[in-house]
């Protein structure tokens, strides 16, 4: 396949727009890398063709996404390699040395941190033929992956067996297990099944130095905490692991809430958590959010699915047809506009809430919460938006490509921090921001604790440049009141180059442990540079 | 105070036996660093007294405990240092870089496991002048502690407030919150609470290199996990901690049950877990811990405590009053005979378990409970035993004295592992040690894969060097079943010198990032050598 065959498939997102074309010349790759590849590796293992390039040269991050919409790519590897096991890694990794040119592991590519982009000449090591499952150990609830494997298969297979992993990120049909472990994912009933690094017994990987270790911990192995969970790759490669999986429950409930304000919403979640019951999810939407979870499963939905159509009509109660679209689409290239829906928008947020488990039991909780809930001014909506949410939690993700395709760009961002600063956080994002973004907001992964704020920012891009620039200014507006509340600057989508910068100031000379860890494991620095290494600004 | 007055302190474990007598001379401290240290810090912030030196010599590790009762001591400190603050503890590291000497932070000596004992000439940094508690934070759920804080008295300072921290080890009364992170403490409560480390939102520490840093860590901080959790000392010493708390439970509900055999306990304690239930606690004692524990409460008891006069007088049931006594003693000397009563006891096996949270839901979940238990055979014994647990819980660690007193040892090893092996494992070490010693286990820490095994062992030790050679044998041929059974060497206790030789052997290479990220906090190797650090042998 050609990149003119390649980059509309890549750009199958725009469908109803003229596929972008590819406006930068891809250039070979560096002739020693492949000739010293194509010597000690059989001809299927490894590919140097040009689309094969341009698919790893990006995950979602957003400017990536910006570049391919304006037919521009990032740095592309020199070449990817596909390792079928242990041996073809440890070789990738002599090579690299000697060559000069450093290793990105790959997974499904679905990151939005920027975690897999090359920042030198370097080799993609693409997991998914890594892609063993099992054995199902019914005996010990537990379940040995490789790293290749994508999250739906292995719950899919599970299911099969009436098991579960409980492991449910957005992502779940386009990210690997070996992802997973290495950016310490999060799924949407983290509240109960926790993150993945929780879930994991034991897993084997590969690094430059000290060639394959094994880590087993069941809760927490004597005296050493693994520092390769959250490496992203910069300290080698996970190979396989073991996770612990559990029956599928008997019961799942289902309630949705409708309170008047945020603040309202988060001192019920709040008082849900502390109450100490426990619930698999507990997910606040603000306002704008709530019209748009809200849309999900009523078909299209208006303002390219992001608003339902519903609430534009509500607004533009006059329009005609043709002039709602054009409309929509003139909203979509200035999305700070969109804004002003605050005023015709009822001020609901809603909260849904599932629990998991023997039907009694579930049961009982649910009634503590719905008590709860009351006494906060919340409003019990039954069942349905729970539920509703439950069926149609993966499509959000896919809602994006419209918005794109009408000049703009969207990025989320999950930041976590405790109870008592979440409304404040909140706050303070949306005004920095609001002016020239829209921005809106949910409030999951919710522990004793504290949760998850989860951002949704749309922004006009008439240019890479532009949208680049912008994508910047919010990045870096948000970041500040992030750091600021004392909030990690990340939940469950990792740091990749995206928020390297950052890691300073969130860690200080903390930092400095995983900079050991790494140089023992990869004195050579070749595994994925750039990431996570990086003195911050801010 | 001098030796001959203190010494006797030491052991009025043995009240009813004349004190020991120091058989050893201490050795005056090295001139050099008295000297040094004089000079650096105002008198009472350290002590050279022998008094001050032979009370942090050692901690609870068994061989120690054996030494004092024959008037032993292993290599004192040079001399204590009592920081109030950071600028002490950099203090007290520059000294020891300059003088050659080691560092051992000393929380409150309650180890088992020899964590705070030197092997080479040594400052010991005695933490317990850091014991500021607060503020208590009622809107956030959390206290900010010094490290030097014992946790029953962070506990009810807690329940003044009607909270609680949920961290109930068995040295609650005798252990700092800094020991709790540093050896990656449980308490009892565990299967709800979890450990310590899952306990704590933030924390500062200082190392030789790194000076003074803060670690957070909201549900894993971005990218990195610390090391320093479970470093026991070796990469510098916590400082203080912010914990999150909880409210009070409104109810706790205790309940047990008796099964015929180990092997059936545990699959009711594993089903009681699959099915998505969540007890405070859930622990299984063998037939010869269920007499101990069931005589808990009950007064006195015979066997020193150990063993309930009841049982006893079951088995010796002609004895007259004296003649017990006699028995009782010559038992505690041989007290591998003891396992004949397994002979005579009733072969019943006793499940407590509680749970904690709003009253319908801890109800639905107790009924749950109940129906699965009955499933395996168990006998509902109402909610006493349970209770009576409960109650006694701190008890059993006290009732040690009087088998050193008899001329026996008793030692205790927590290893954890996943459910499907746990009752082989059990059985074999049983049988490989009984021979030689009394050995009898219980099953706590539930978890849903999985469980800790509480094994207590009592041998006889006619001199030192006799006990300690009985003492090595039991925990090479313990610890050789327990590697092979893929089991992690400590669930709760830590490695210290005591299983630090067994490292290798659970972690393999992945020991050389520990060691990479001790290097870096603590180039010159004074921070309490000896542990974590070695090479292995079996």
């Amino acid at each position: 396949m050609s990149p003119r065959i390649i980059l509309p498939y890549l750009c199958s997102m725009y469908s109803h727009l003229p596929p972008p074309q590819l406006t930068q010349s891809i250039p070979p790759p560096r002739p020693d890398v492949l000739a010293a590849v194509m010597a000690a590796f059989a001809p299927g293992a490894y590919s140097a063709d040009a689309v094969d390039r341009i698919c790893t040269s990006r995950d979602l991050l957003t400017p990536g996404t910006l570049r391919i919409r304006y037919g521009q790519i990032f740095l592309p590897p020199e070449l990817i390699i596909w390792p079928t096991g242990i041996d073809e890694i440890m070789r990738t990794f002599e090579l690299a040395r000697e060559l000069g040119v450093s290793v990105i592991p790959f997974g499904a590519g679905s990151g939005v941190c920027g975690g897999t982009l090359a920042v030198q000449p370097s080799i993609a090591l693409d997991m998914k033929r890594m892609r063993r499952i099992g054995p199902i150990d019914r005996d010990r609830l537990t379940v040995w992956t490789e790293a290749g494997v994508i999250g739906q298969e292995l719950e899919e297979r599970l299911n099969a067996e009436q098991l579960t992993l409980g492991h449910f990120p957005s992502s779940v049909y386009t990210s690997t297990v070996g992802g997973y472990l290495a950016a310490r994912s999060a799924g949407t009933l983290s509240s109960l099944y926790r993150k993945a690094e929780d879930m994991v017994l034991a897993f084997r990987a590969v690094s430059p130095a000290g060639g394959l270790h094994e880590f087993r911990a069941p809760w927490g192995r004597a005296g050493l905490r693994s520092p390769f969970i959250g490496s992203e790759g910069t300290m080698g490669v996970i190979t396989e692991a073991e996770f612990a999986v559990h029956p599928r429950p008997e019961t799942r409930r289902f309630r949705g809430f409708l309170f008047p304000s945020v603040t309202d919403g988060l001192e019920a979640m709040r008082g849900v958590m502390w109450s100490g019951i426990r619930p698999a999810a507990l997910r606040l939407y603000d306002p704008l959010d709530t019209v748009l979870v809200g849309s999900a499963g009523k078909g299209q939905g208006g303002l390219m699915g992001l608003i339902p159509a519903e609430a534009l009509r509500t607004a533009f109660s006059n329009m005609g047809h043709r002039l709602y679209h054009e409309g929509e689409r003139l909203l979509l290239r200035r999305p700070q506009l969109i804004s002003l829906l605050n005023r015709v928008i009822p001020p609901k947020c809603l909260l849904v809430m599932t629990f998991e488990g023997p039907a009694p039991v579930t049961a009982a909780e649910e009634q503590h919460a719905l008590s709860l809930c009351a006494g906060c001014g919340g409003e019990d909506a039954g069942p349905h938006p729970a539920q509703r949410w439950w069926d149609n939690r993966y499509h959000v993700s896919y809602n994006q490509s419209k918005i794109y395709a009408a000049g703009s760009f969207v990025d989320t961002m999950e930041v976590a921090l405790t109870w008592e600063k979440v409304a404040d956080l909140y706050n303070q994002v949306v005004a920095a921001l609001s002016g020239r973004v829209l921005v809106m907001a949910h409030f999951s992964h919710a522990y004793p604790h504290g949760c998850s704020i989860y951002f949704t920012f749309v922004g006009a891009a008439p240019s890479v440049e532009g949208g680049e620039r912008l994508h910047s200014w919010v990045w870096d507006r948000a970041m500040a009141a992030v750091l600021d509340s004392g909030a990690t600057i990340t939940h469950h989508h990792g740091v990749g180059l995206l928020k390297a910068r950052w890691m300073w100031f969130e860690h200080g000379p903390g930092l400095r442990i995983l900079r050991a860890a790494q140089r023992t494991f990869d004195p050579d620095g070749i595994m994925n540079p750039g990431k996570l290494r990086m003195e911050g600004r801010r």
